[in-house]
């Protein structure tokens, strides 16, 4: 039997024609992966641009997550961040520092994920340009971009005292998947893995962005750290404070509240501090129809004692630190 | 005396306010750094993207290069990508994967490194967002991103039979720089300080991007991987073979001689194999007035049995491979 192909036995040139020729392309890249850069188009005459970093024993584990898990949550995280600012998803490059031992498979499966999220999540997305680098652990970077499409973008510091918070997405079910997974309560992971599968491959509400920026959302983020922290950013940007009612969350927390039970765990402290759903947060006037994927969960009020209330107690800023964990 | 802050001990917020404080802004930047995404302007409707790693004990070793040196390089060796389709960067984003007990004065310094190489080689580029998360060992992605302000791209595919081939930049200096630190030898590492410091921050002829767009060349890359092994690239891409004259080659081997002979190696296989001063190759219509900044060391024949010829010989396709070193 020969041994598996590594990207090591490759080399860098075959590792990446065999691992580009599986992905869809951008319907926005005029000119595509293969020379010194892409060239993307940006009809309205800017584009939003943002990079988020998966590194291997801090963000994920190789025996929790494939690696068409991670291509696609590699994509999730980051065109979670593109839609937040009201913009449409348009293009990724992906730069991935991996072993030389690491098989060709895993990569091609990487790729494979990298296409499917584009592909679901964000039609039209596509990878226009990577780098396959040597390293000792796994570390994933992607910089996506996107188009405004002509409107202004959705800041964090635009909420207005009156304002409705609402938000768009899930809470609390990656949170969930990862508590579940590092229980080892096999029982458990097979019974809720839907939760699993969530913190394996996210599923962000992107277009709901769109919708947010045309209904007149004054400020939007997607909840990567957390709703605590997140909510606390809006906040701090925007001079408020943000009261969310405790009632409004009893949805979400119902919803792994059987979970929580199975591996006696805290529902509502998923709920207000995992941050892997990348549900979108965001201010809206009050006299706007909300669209319809997102649920009102709180008001904007004037800056008081703390940025953040959950009903009439403060809430602290609790939540993951990338650096800390 | 207390101990050094560390990113672990600051966490993620404070660490990055702190180096997002050191940084220049870039002039195309409509909303920077701290939202979900920046925003940048592309007047001419398009951009170009491009992404690229460094990665400790494959890429670079701290002990030989600072943190300074190493964000010097991470925009050097982005932005060449960029001015090789004959365009002009504006704006970066920098992810960086790093060790917790990794000190926050090394942030600080590779956060300047950022600033002085965008002002020196690319004045107008900036960063303009950028992720810290934590690793074993530093990994540094960064994607660059600039505007062909209405010109078309200039890729690898376009020479043409009869074109004069052309470099701006140096060659084989980076390397000399390299085999120079490798070698341990203080006395030589001292006298040759120059092309050691073109290994820690290389100074690529950005400009003469633009420059060679604007006189009409018909392909370019940056030599990142090594002369023989990029301009076989152009010479697959155009279907054609490149013939570079030896006698061009010897002003840039004479420069590193000295260095060469005092280590026991050879200036030549510096010049044809060495990467990274990060030099632009190119091809221009035998016509054209060539920039200043670019030197003919060859031409360009009809597609024949090798693609790339040293004179008479064919030159193999030898040089760097970022998996396999």
């Amino acid at each position: 039997m020969s041994s598996a192909e590594t990207i090591s036995s490759l080399g860098e040139n075959e590792s990446l024609k065999r691992t580009i020729s599986r992905l869809n392309s951008s319907s926005s890249a005029l000119v595509g992966p293969g020379d010194d850069s892409a060239v993307i188009s940006a009809p309205d005459g800017k584009f939003v641009v943002t990079t988020d970093t998966l590194v291997e024993g801090h963000d994920f584990k190789t025996e929790w997550s494939s690696g068409y898990d991670l291509g696609y949550k590699a994509v999730a995280s980051n065109i979670a961040d593109v839609a937040a600012m009201g913009a449409v998803p348009t293009s990724l490059v992906v730069a991935v520092a991996a072993p030389g031992h690491t098989e060709i498979s895993w990569l091609e499966a990487f790729a494979d994920g990298l296409r499917d999220a584009c592909e679901k999540l964000a039609p039209g997305c596509g990878v226009v340009g990577g780098d396959l680098a040597a390293s000792e652990q796994i570390v994933i970077s992607v910089a996506a971009h996107g188009s405004l499409e002509g409107r202004e973008p959705v800041l964090r510091s635009g909420a207005q005292v009156g304002d409705v918070l609402a938000v768009a997405g899930t809470l609390g079910r990656a949170a969930a998947g990862l508590a579940l997974l590092q229980s080892g309560n096999q029982d458990a992971i097979h019974a809720y893995d839907d939760w699993v599968n969530v913190q394996r491959r996210p599923q962000p509400p992107i277009a709901a962005g769109v919708d947010a920026a045309k209904t007149g959302a004054t400020s939007m983020l997607d909840v990567s750290d957390g709703l605590a922290k997140d909510a606390t950013r809006i906040a701090k940007a925007s001079n408020v404070t943000l009261q969310i009612d405790p009632l409004q969350l009893q949805g979400f927390e119902a919803v792994i509240e059987e979970a929580a039970r199975a591996i006696d765990a805290e529902a509502m402290e998923w709920v207000l501090t995992g941050g892997e759903d990348h549900a979108l947060l965001a201010t809206f006037p009050a006299d706007a129809k909300l669209p319809r994927a997102f649920k009102p969960i709180g008001i904007v009020l004037p800056q008081g004692a703390a940025p953040l209330m959950l009903g009439a107690q403060p809430l602290p800023e609790l939540g993951w630190d990338s650096i800390r964990g």
